[in-house]
């Protein structure tokens, strides 16, 4: 399973590993949906907004601007463009108090840091805005634990290898961390790392893997705390 | 001067310095005040626009979609959401016809690079939106000379010192090249590398730096060929 002896870099995901953060989006989604009601019924408007999503993703990548642009595009097409600049004015405040949220650790966080921290290099490997992502770092005061901090567009095997080579390492001596089987968990396995899925109570729809995995170096864990047993 | 046996990482601005930027966002300025030159005259809504946009960029950060989303609120607030929605829909079309834009070297780019590279580590520092860099590096064809490409949040002296500290190198040892004294030049200076300034014909507002620099390791270039005599 895990060989400890082996293992010298442990990486953590961000979003929903170490703090809260879809919750906040589907708070988002919720609202926009009470906007539109009067055009279309929830399902209908969520459906449409995550077919937009996906389409600008290769255009705008991940974050608050993608989702705002996204929400927005989504409104004037709902409606015709018949509804009102306000609409449009009320999804832009939207966008701001998603970035004005406090970051909150999730359980058990700072105890895993403060267990690991010495023994492994520690990294942090999140996708999404760069923008939102310092800041959110920035944010959650544990910036000190990290020996490195990637932001990156996306991670896919070839943005995982590329990740790698400049920790200057090899997969057989990682650890990911991550509330995501494709994003966090799947890639590093491919690659000859151990990956550790902690699903998070919400997943966004683009992160769903619906098929069972079953790999040495596959492991599905409750809660962060539960890594400690098999790395300290 | 520039001493070449101490010169170990040429580092590269990309935008306006390996490739053609300002003039897109400059154009698109010049359609957006087109769009609503009903309400005020140009000079009064690139004045609102730039208002805008230097609040809006500890929120949203560089690039296209900060730009776009700076745009609608300009508009919202100049018409007191009285535009339609398709005011908004051809912003967000302005803003993909942006980053489908082709990327096109600048003059002797190529060449520079050929020279250089063998020489020295060569290494890109860019300041915006991961995506946008993402893709005009993408696009650019130049990327395999590159030891290795920073996309920054922003291009101040903590930025660079940590980006130094990351090349596991020395200050004296660089060169910075870019069009902006104050993201390109002057923070490299201040460390104590060598700064070389090669305008670009447009420079936007926010870089502007009025004084006049003196320093002996300080170089003002027409252009980027003109490197090459004191680097080879």
């Amino acid at each position: 399973m895990i060989d400890k002896q082996k293992i010298k870099i442990i990486i953590f995901d961000a979003d929903d590993t170490l703090w809260e953060n879809e919750t906040f989006f589907r708070a988002a989604e919720e609202e926009f949906c009470n906007m539109l009601e009067d055009y279309l019924p929830h399902h209908a408007v969520t459906k449409e907004l995550y077919k937009k999503e996906v389409e600008n993703v290769e255009w705008y990548g991940y974050g608050i601007k993608s989702f705002v642009l996204s929400m927005i595009e989504t409104a004037t097409s709902i409606t015709g463009n018949t509804a009102g600049l306000s609409m449009v004015t009320r999804i832009i405040e939207i966008g701001r108090e998603m970035m004005s949220k406090p970051v909150v650790l999730l359980d058990g966080v700072l105890d895993v840091l403060e267990a690991l921290k010495g023994n492994y290099k520690l990294v942090v490997a999140t996708k999404g805005d760069l923008v939102d992502q310092e800041r959110k770092l920035n944010k959650s005061g544990i910036m000190h634990y990290f020996h490195h901090i990637e932001i990156m567009s996306e991670k896919g095997v070839a943005d995982y290898r590329k990740l790698i080579r400049h920790l200057d390492s090899k997969p057989e001596e990682m650890v990911m961390i991550g509330n995501s089987l494709k994003s966090d968990v799947l890639p590093i396995i491919e690659l000859g790392g151990v990956g550790v899925h902690i699903p998070f109570h919400t997943t966004w729809e683009l992160e769903v893997v619906k098929h069972q995995i079953d790999h040495d170096s596959f492991l599905k864990l409750n809660s962060i705390v539960d890594l400690l047993p098999y790395l300290t």
